[in-house]
This record gives C-alpha cells, structure tokens and sequence, in this order.
C-alpha cells in the first residue's frame, strides 16, 4: 500500500517512455502508480511483425504488473484517463475513480491520423495497438483464402500507404509471405501473383534516412517484389481499393488490404491537458513542454514521448525537435525521472538532451538501412549485415529474458523455413 | 488443380477426424478438398492453457494450410458449410458457393450444451475456439485487475461448472495462478486469496475414470486450493454469480469470472444432415452412424469425430459407445478414410473398433491422473509421475515440429518461473 508520508507520483501511459520513468524512480523515496488502459508493456517496433503472422502477440507484449514485480514502490492500475485536474491534482478514470498525485507523468502516445478523413479508417487500419496487428493479419490472410475459392488472383493486390518505416516494413514483409510463406499451400492460384504496393506521397521512402540509404531501400524493396510508387497521393480509401494522384495524373487501385501507415496525431490526451492547464499545442495535437519536460506554469506535471512536442537542448546550439522514436521517448522517461527527485530536493531542474544513436529499418528478408551516428561520425550500410544488425538491436531491446530467446528461435525457425507461425484468424467478420 | 477424373472426396472439418482422414488419403488416387470454417487445426487438449494464459494461440493452432503444404491431392478452403444436398451431392457455402462431391466425410465436432438454457451463455462461456480461449483469459485477468482497482479481494470467486477433463484443468490452473504466477505482482491485493469453486453435478470429478483416481484428482485439487463441491447442481446462472442446488440446500455464489464445462453437444450440421438424408440422432444431436461409420442408405457419406454417435466393434462381443476424445476421433478418421477406398474398389468395408489406449488428465503443476489400458491390464497411478507423463503425451502429440518445441520450452519457462507470458488483454469490453 502506498505511504501517505511519500510524494505520489502517477504515470500515465505504460509505453517506452512511462515505462522507463517508473524504473528510473526505482530507488527513490516516491510511490509509483503507473496507470495504463491496457494490460501490456508492447513493444511496438515489432508490431509489424505479428501483423504478418511472423510473431504471436505475447511475445511483443509482457504483461506490465510482471515487468514491476521486484519494484516494490510501484502500484500497477489498468484503467483509461478521461480527465485531469490539475488544480485538485486528480486524474479522473473512464470508470468514475479519481487517482490523487503530488507529481503526474503523461505518456500517453500517439494513435493514427488519417488527416480529417476518418471515415477511411474502417478501410484502411494502421498499426498502433495489438488489436490492429490483429485485424490486418485476419485482412491479409482472408485475401488469400478468398482467391483460392475464387481460383483467381486478378485482384489479389495488398496497398500499404506511407513510407516511412512502418510502411516499408509491412510492405517488404508482405512481398516476403507472398512469394515465399504460402509457396505451395494453394492449389488453385499461384500466391506469388499478389501485387504489393507501396504508396508515398513525398518524393522518397524512409524520408528520415541520408538519401543515399532511401534509394537503396527502394531498390531492396523492389527486389522483394514490392512496386515502389513515390509522389503518389491517396484522394480517397473506400472498401474496394483506393483514388491515387500519381506522378502521371489520377488513377484507381484496387486493394485486397490497404494499411495506413501515413500519418500519426497526439493522443486526445493533449486536448485534455490542454482543456485542464491552457497548455498549448502543435499542428499535431503534441503538448509543447518547457526545456525540462514540464508543463509551463505547472512544474508538477510532465508530458513525454510521441505526446510531446519536445526540443533537444545542447549548450551554445539552437534546440532541436526529438524525433518520434522508443529511444527518445525512453531518454525523455530517465529525464523526466530525474527533475522531478531533483524538484523534491529542491535543486533546479535540467534541459531535456536527446542523444542519436542512429535510426535503422527492415525491409524484409535480408533487407535493411542502418544509419549509425557514432563519435567518428555517420555508419551507413544496407542489404544482409544491416538486416542482422538490425535482428540483434531488436531482440536486445525487448522487454524480457523470455521474450528475446521466443523472438530469437522464432525468427530462426522462420528464417530456415520461410514459415510463419502465427497465422491465426479467430473469426471471418470484420471489426467494424 | 483437381482432375475430374478422379474422385472428388469433400472432408468437412480440420479437427482431428477430418485431419487424420486428409492424411490417410495421401497416397490415394482421389482428390482431396478440405473446408473449415477457421483457418487452423487446433489442437483444443491444450486449448486451456491458452485461456490462463500459459501458451499463446499459435502454438496450439497450425495454418491448416501449411499442414497441407506437401500433400498435393489435398486443397485447403476456407468456409462455413450451412446445407448438404445428398442427391445432388452438393455442399452448400454460407457464401453461396457450392462444393461437388463423390464422396463426403462430416467431422464437423462439437459445441457447448447449456441444456436449453441458452442465456447463460452470455454469463459463463465455455472453451471450444480460440475466441473462447480469449474470453475466458479476458476475464480470469480483469477480475483481478478489478480487485486491484478496488483493493478489496471479497468478491474474488471463480467457479468452474462441470468436473470432466477441461473443468479440473481449468480449476486446478486457476488456482495456480492465483497462488503462484500472479504473486508479488499486486500492492492492495493479495491475489491468494482469490476463491476457485469447482461445482460437479454427479458424484465425483472425473467420472470417467476410476474411483479411486476421481478420488485422487479431488485430493490433489485440493491441495492446489481448489473447492471442489460434487453433487451441486446450478440453477441459474447471471452475471454476478450463480444459484447452486446442494447437498445441504440451495444457496447463492458470487462469481467474477464464470466458466462452463458441463455439458457438449454436437454440431448443429448433424440437424442439417438429418434434414438432408432423414438419418436418425441421439439425443446429444450426434449422427447415428452404420458400424463402418457410413450414413445408413448413403454409403458415400460418412461421419466421424464427436458428431458422430458411433459404436466400436470387436467380433464376438456387444457393440461399446465410442467416447469423445481425440484419439477416438482419429481413428473414426482412418477407418472412414480405408472403407472410402475399399468402396472405390468394390470390396467390402469393415466395421470401426476403437482401440481405448487409456485416459488423463492434468490439474496443476505436478498433479494428473494417469489411466493406461496395457496388454498386461490397466496401469494407474497420479500425482508427479502422472503429470510429466501427461506432459510429454501431450507435447508428444502435438502437430508440427515447431510448436512441440516451444510448447515445451514455455513449460520450463513456466515451470522455473511459476511465470504465465501469454497474459495479453486488448479490451477491456466483454465479448458480449
């Protein structure tokens, strides 16, 4: 039970960055309750993969009470925060109780944008939680069974839209299930057939990368079998497939599965913060916090992660905005750990620093872009060694001994059989 | 491609009748077609491991195509069979397609009985599918998290209705979460104290077996925590609790989390089966079935597994019930597959004899029952020894190579560890 006598520190969200607080605050004279409106730690990274059946769920999702058993001082709640008081210092839960704080971390994430067209999103779902990873794999294996009844692969055509690294990553695993995974189980179509493409609107995949490595991830891609299509913008998603502007004028796309893979927004939780402080926001719906990752005018409450509108602050340059990535928002939770026990010790707070070690992304078998920042400068590489880099950076980082060895002799056992284990489809209809 | 030549043999169902029967047609001159109205062959003796959450859905449940891969007289569909046409020897899709056949084997299995008292469906579901699997864990880990919410453990009850193999495992696996896995991870709760009723309507749990092994199953359920109560009969069922007719009267229990294993009938096809041909049905709706498991009057129709009411003939003695376990099944599914070839060459068919290898089952770490029928007579014994016994028969029997391997590997993790990984909950609605 919580001791009246110590701070209450309250956590909202059980991601990277929330996650990372509540262990930076391992040994400090504080209470934790880390509130979560699912029962899981995921590591989002591979959401992908369970998308395409690669992973089952609980090897990317450990419970998030499991992960703070030896941490006494933390209290794990599932519930969903619908509001906040920051005046009374309360967080008011969907179900009618209110959580007390003396100090709040808000960690809630982000979710899909699909830029005012929401009605698209029953078309073409994007990969956030499991339950979306979920219905994508149900919408891509379902494709396949339909033309094997059909006996006809004509329109057996998988659309990802965005290519950024969740884009590029579906794209290439999906080129990979078709020309390799269902090899020899149909018998009246040729799975091989499938047509995956990838639409992006800017003028290059993986837009973060050096340029050098997004033209390498087109042609590995193009490899795989994927058909690249850059300065390609969606005008309208409907059941059957998509309007496309292409370089060369509009053009339908019929699609089997469309994935949105575009665009991202702040979680509504912004709006609520926002509602309850004044607090301002960006274009995106991300809170814009002060240099030490507080709310200004409220020192005791701190936003982190892809809700933050963060800057990346170096002494004697310009600051510089944090990308949205699980190493940023994980810095952000040790930072936002540490000015708060330096808040209770009355000494001042420090600038949020973001430290780049480099940005990396897979393409499908033997494919990916590694772009290291090291002390001698830039590593860049592509093809087989950055996709085994890539393997071994994954598993070390998920959460869980357990997890890293099922991950580890998954991908393994995949790699040898080109199989994927994880193909469950639980039932026929759509979630909507 | 199919060869028209050739005869067409339509299997319905990929549990372990009509997956034995695709098998044991391998080298067969005839073409095999397979629906199913999921995607996978579940291997359902371990299905309530999933519902605790000890192994995730896909090392239970094989792409039913991927089983198929290599044999190529075998084409896997997806689809849910509503209507047979005997004479025309049309299968009727609920999609309207329609499936021609020579020859037809129904393995279409079993589902829930609530004894007419649908609505309690709703309230206490029971554990045929993966989704019920999901229900179930869904609900076994909210009211947990609940509790937490509440800090208060008094209405933390769960009741188990039915004392066969899937209630005991329940049960006993319950209790060992309670007492084990889920210990040290909660701060206002103490999740020992959570309460695991096993309500049986007869005598004793495991009426199947031996008396003195049902009486040794008891003793060991109740080691592992378990209130094992027989001769209770349930009345009502609602979604607080249910109305339990006992030994000393009726009275009322409190349930967070119910679950029903009483009572199976077979599935709702064997109606559709009768309306079709006229066969007759017992009173579980299983299909009456001649001795070689042929329909009477429609040699090319056979039905095999639970919906069949089959009898097991050994010459010499009286015809015996053949139970509904899967090693029945199995057989059911060869004898068919044999007497389908022995009519295609004019020679008589022969009459199904079960060969009864014996009965166990788990209820917990260490503890199972072991009944082995032996050429010497039967070999019984429990506890330890019986539980790494029902252990490797189970993994032994497992299909494909991988999930053996990480089946076992999850229960030495699980063993060492008292850990439980597959504890994913996505929503935190009821299914309802």
């Amino acid at each position: 039970m919580p001791d009246a006598q110590r701070p209450q520190v309250l956590i909202v969200g059980c991601g990277f960055g929330g996650l990372e607080a509540a262990r930076a605050l391992r040994h400090a004279p504080v209470d934790v309750t880390i509130v979560d409106r699912s029962n899981h730690h995921l590591f989002q990274p591979l959401l992908y993969q369970v998308a395409t059946g690669g992973l089952s769920a609980p090897s990317i999702a450990a419970p998030a009470r499991s992960l703070f058993r030896g941490q006494r001082n933390v209290t794990t709640l599932l519930g969903e925060v619908v509001g906040i008081d920051a005046d009374a210092r309360l967080v008011q839960l969907a179900d009618g109780r209110q959580l007390p704080f003396d100090h709040l971390i808000v960690a809630a994430g982000a979710t899909h944008s699909y830029f005012g067209r929401d009605d698209w999103a029953a078309h073409a779902p994007g990969l956030k939680s499991l339950d979306d990873a979920f219905e994508i794999r149900r919408r891509l294996l379902l494709a396949f069974e339909q033309a094997e009844l059909r006996a006809d692969t004509e329109a057996l055509n998988f659309v990802v839209v965005g290519g950024g690294p969740t884009g590029v990553e579906l794209a290439g695993t999906m080129a990979e299930i078709a020309r390799h995974t269902l090899r020899d189980e149909f018998r009246r179509i040729d799975p091989a057939r499938a047509r995956v493409v990838l639409l992006e609107g800017g003028p290059r995949v993986l837009a973060a990368m050096p340029e050098g490595l997004s033209e390498s991830a087109r042609q590995q891609l193009q490899r795989l079998g994927v058909d690249v299509r850059t300065g390609a913008r969606v005008t309208a998603i409907d059941a059957e497939g998509l309007q496309v502007d292409g370089a060369d004028g509009p053009y339908r796309l019929a699609s089997a599965c469309t994935v949105w893979a575009a665009g991202v927004a702040a979680s509504p939780l912004g709006r609520v913060l926002a509602g309850a402080t004044g607090c301002a926001l960006d274009r995106a719906g991300r809170v814009l916090v002060a240099p030490d990752l507080s709310l200004p005018g409220h020192p005791a409450i701190s936003v982190i992660g892809d809700l933050a509108a963060a800057q990346s602050h170096v002494a004697g340059r310009p600051p510089k905005p944090v990308p949205g990535v699980s190493p940023g928002a994980k810095q952000m939770g040790r930072t936002a750990a540490r000015n708060l026990l330096a808040r209770l010790d009355g000494k001042p707070t420090q600038a949020f620093r973001y430290r780049d070690y480099g940005n990396l992304a897979t393409l499908g078998r033997h494919s990916a872009v590694v772009d290291l920042a090291t002390p001698l400068g830039p590593l860049r590489f592509s093809g087989w060694a950055a996709w085994v880099f890539w393997l071994f950076a994954h598993v070390y980082f998920l959460i869980g001994f357990r997890n890293r060895l099922v991950v580890l002799m998954d991908w393994a056992w995949a790699y040898w059989t080109h199989e994927r284990h994880a193909r469950v489809v639980t039932t026929l209809q759509p979630r909507e």
